[in-house]
């Protein structure tokens, strides 16, 4: 008998997965040692790249510090997706506020360390090696990782907008092996919300190619002006949604990062109500992703105060409006173009009237997005959303208003220095 | 063109991972509602079949109390796989207690939510759809999940022991498409650990093969007779590894649920030291389990007082040490047999002397299982951990003695109903 080979330092699925292009990842990795950090880097960079959102920190860091308990039995095993108490207080939060037409029990609540692993589990559980999850795009950077890290599934945006900002096109490709849609609604990068006629639409296309269809509604809450903009409506909300689609092919995606700006506490959420294979598979999965008995009594301390919680929805989108207006007020001053939006801490500002076709490229942007964090902002740039024309620019307006005037000023500064 | 089939409601693999057969899982999902609990349960029955460790409760629990605490950064993005600070308190609790040949760093350790996913990770980074996995049997009956899910690996019992308590035969088994060898030291369900020379042997048997190897280290501190029995040896701290096979392929899991008795707060280690590309495997897949910062600083806090931490383990394995006599002592006290052990917070009690060769088989063992939890006890049965004979019960002896005493006396009185 021969001798074995030797073997392989890593997997091939491994190997694939440091292999997968993340251009969202590259830019992070490159943009993290240089940011402000309190005790790291006390003279580091602004971050208007991520989207975090200190509007409430104060008001937070206050109900946080009364929610922190430890009890005897803590120090046993807690549930790996979530007590049953945490799973029906999540359920009653989106009872109140996204109006489901059935209302949510503690059964359809699964909890996962946050929104991106709620993807990844939904991706391994919905489809096999070989498939494909169609995605409208631009889209989220680390999608790219949330769906095909180990999964052997492969990532195909669809761009299905007229324009950046524009609607919903007539109609839209598929790719024969697909067999998820994934929808970010509201979207991301730039905020702003499917009407009810849109979501009938795509819920009949993934009925009609067949599709399982995921919406991730983790700024669901993040809404500040429904009087210019479309409003949020949430699938869940939808009626008669078995006269457009199997429901048990319909997945939905909350979770704590954004709209109550806790992105450290990785509180992701999967939403389901129709299949219960679904739920069963998410459950083992679960496992690798346990919740930590800490989290689990932070989380139910937090939301059982319903009184707080309601009132911090409506503080945190008046706060948002505000800051809002601050930060398009100085782009308006400064001669900055950006898509209008009403919602989530983002906007994204538009440099394409600023240069000629021709000079606005991809490299051009990446030069931009560079020289804005040698100079100390650090944004995010189109290509990291997937974005099919260059010039667009991600920029987080929710930080302490010194700080989004001072960035801006720098990113201001670093533009012109391009133009010619 | 012709109608697309209409999709499946989970895929093939979530399937397969609801089809593995799991017998600890069985058996957990039929004993956990009729147990004890402060609330939901309070006339429940005993749990002397999870490996929980109440014995430093009180002293855990007034100092996880002053170790609770929330920063405004942790509001913020945490690191998925552990702080820098984290890891590096990690790094020195096991350069303090594992003695690795060459001291571990905060880079040798990614931090994922317990030693399960720990396993889970290691196995999608270190092998492919179709690979097997040799783990050395009987094993912690969990792994049936830990290797299997999502993963497409098959997972192979290998018997390398002459018996139960036995010593390491002088060979052992292997398949064709083996790739990992896992092994658990200190041994689950019978506690005891590897020799140097078994440990060499061990290695060897992996070269030779071209196989990986993880060594699950999570009872290393919880040993307690080392006059008596053969003490711990942590495989960091064999001189010249690389003599006897390539170091990249050796890994090793450590946590806190164990030795700490915290399985509630799913601290869990991959320690490396010379696979790179490993460790940035697992940097990438940790995102799925991502750690909470809550969670990582109320660990900072424990593992910085390390003179409380090194207090911890000594006067841990002296209430080991203690309890361990006063069961086996009644253990005794009953006539019932048990295979002596120096490690662990469970004792494997044998009942093959009580039963004819003919008359102890599986079905009798569920039987017996079945009705001590009827009675109000639930142990472990050797089936759980795929023991090759029947007759075998794991008891978990780390309770109050007032608790460990009736759960004795339920099962006594259970198995004296079968012996004719």
């Amino acid at each position: 008998m021969s001798e074995p080979s030797p073997p392989n330092k890593i997997s091939q699925r491994a190997r694939t997965n440091l292999e997968t292009p993340v251009p969202l990842r590259v830019n992070l990795i490159r943009a993290l040692p240089t940011l402000y950090h309190p005790t790291l880097n006390p003279t580091g960079g602004i971050n208007m790249g991520l989207a975090h959102n200190d509007l409430m920190q104060k008001e937070l860091l206050e109900k946080v510090s009364t929610c922190l308990a430890f009890e005897p039995s803590d120090l046993d095993y807690g549930d790996p997706h979530g007590s049953r108490i945490l799973r029906g207080l999540v359920a009653d939060l989106m009872n109140r506020h996204f109006k489901p037409v059935k209302a949510l029990h503690f059964r359809n609540i699964t909890v996962v360390p946050g929104a991106g692993a709620a993807v990844w589990q939904l991706i391994q559980s919905l489809a096999d090696p070989g498939d494909a999850v169609l995605v409208f795009a631009p889209y989220y950077g680390n999608f790219d990782l949330d769906v095909c890290v180990s999964t052997g599934v492969e990532l195909v945006p669809v761009y299905p907008h007229t324009s950046m900002d524009g609607a919903l096109a007539p109609e839209w490709d598929t790719v024969p092996h697909a067999k998820i849609l994934l929808v970010t609604n509201p979207r991301n990068p730039h905020g702003c919300c499917y009407s009810v006629e849109d979501m009938i639409k795509i819920l009949k296309f993934a009925s009609t190619h067949s599709l399982h269809v995921i919406f991730d509604e983790v700024y669901g809450l993040s809404t500040f002006d429904d009087s210019n903009f479309e409003p949020f409506t949430s699938i869940l909300s939808l009626p008669d949604i078995e006269s457009y689609i199997d429901p048990q092919l319909v997945h939905v995606i909350y979770g704590m990062s954004k709209d109550f700006c806790m992105n450290g506490l990785r509180l992701g959420f999967i939403v389901d109500q129709y299949n219960l294979d679904l739920r069963s598979a998410v459950t083992i999965s679960s496992m690798f992703g346990y919740m930590s008995t800490v989290n689990d009594r932070l989380a139910c301390n937090l939301l059982k105060d319903t009184e707080w919680i309601d009132w911090f929805v409506t503080t945190s989108q008046a706060r948002l409006s505000q800051a809002y207006r601050l930060a398009t007020d100085y782009l308006d001053s400064l001669d900055l173009t950006y898509l209008p939006s009403g919602v989530g801490p983002f906007i994204v500002v538009d440099l394409r009237r600023l240069f000629s076709r021709s000079t606005m490229t991809f490299e051009l942007e990446s030069a931009i997005w560079e020289a804005a964090l040698d100079n100390g902002v650090y944004v995010a740039q189109g290509q990291v959303f997937h974005v099919l024309e260059p010039g667009f620019f991600r920029l987080t307006y929710t930080l302490e208003w010194s700080q989004v005037k001072k960035g801006i000023d720098i990113f201001h500064r670093t533009i012109k220095s391009f133009v010619v």
